[in-house]
């Protein structure tokens, strides 16, 4: 043995977290460990209330603690502007952004081949019912740059042409900071096809 | 805001264990909000559990949920050998070899100039109480070869001269699987010095 099979177990269940494999499972334990006081037990708690707590927004699909998400609980938040997002980590990456006010629609994903993943899975169904339902004036595609992103992109894209709402994608081109020297080829063409005047 | 505060409270508590910075706690909590049922219920209540109980053992400094550790109280484990190691990493590390089967004093840290880490802080008293109180034919000081961990061995060495224990210590050399070409200098020397008849 090494630890005591109750702390083997908590060793076990953290090495499950993206990022953390079995030696740094063991090492964040260890600290969790030597700080029981002032990390270990509020971050047991914090857990267990977000646990009991958190639910899918029965509208966009983003995580919140109560039916609606706060994002669509916030009245400020523009009504007319959809962001569809794959999964809730690239809305909170948008949110982070802070440059979008309207409100999102989360796939839970991307249509995948390989995975066996279809629109049913992926709350596109939800999305045009939404669209209709809603007073929507545009659909903002903020889709990965993969394969699988752009391939959900189109089949959400001729999914809504008959509610005949606006359809726009996130713009691709040379990241922020990016150098041409360190930019694959894929996104130079992009950018350049998407070339603007100056 | 991107998550809901309660979200992003236990983020903020992730975000404190090494190994997670801000943004892979992030990542981290949202495996652990997909998960809710089979992975983030279970692992609050294992944490809360340990929290709950792991104490620091009475005798060595190990981590246990109950007064003496699992080793100490294991009567399998001889009584004459002690091992002092600086962490509970360490003693973990030594488990997982298998091949030490005496007792352990876990010092909790090694002598540090810098953070005015002194005996008193280490539970080196104590060692020294206890090997005087238990019939001990032996201390292995098992410290990093570092200068702090070496330092730290000098000062227990002579701490416990007066009790005539005998007093080892890791052999220093080549790792195994080392190779000559990737090891430091130190190491090289070291192992030169402590060379054996073959
Ligand atoms: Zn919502
Ligand atoms: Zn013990």
């Amino acid at each position: 043995m090494t630890a005591p099979s109750d702390i083997e177990d908590l060793i076990g269940l953290m090495a499950r977290l993206p990022g953390l494999g079995p030696r740094s499972a063991r090492r964040a334990v260890l600290t969790l460990l030597k700080k029981r006081g002032p990390l270990m037990a509020p971050l047991a708690q914090a857990m267990a209330h977000v646990a009991l707590t958190a639910r899918d927004c029965a509208t966009c699909g983003n995580i919140g603690t109560s039916d609606l998400c706060p994002i669509c609980a916030d009245p400020k938040r523009q009504t007319g502007e959809i962001c569809v997002v794959a999964d809730v980590a690239d809305l909170w990456a948008m949110e982070r952004a802070g440059v979008f006010r309207g409100r999102y629609h989360v796939l839970g994903g991307t249509l995948s081949a390989l995975d066996g993943t279809g629109p049913d899975e992926l709350r596109i169904p939800a999305l045009v019912a939404r669209v209709r339902d809603e007073a929507t004036a545009e659909v903002i595609l903020a889709l990965n740059a993969t394969v699988d992103g752009q391939t959900t992109a189109h089949y959400i894209a001729d999914a809504l042409e008959p509610t005949g709402v606006r359809i726009t994608s996130l713009a691709q081109g040379v990241p922020v900071g990016g150098e041409l020297d360190y930019l694959d080829d894929g996104t130079i063409g992009a950018a350049l096809r998407a070339r603007r005047q100056v």
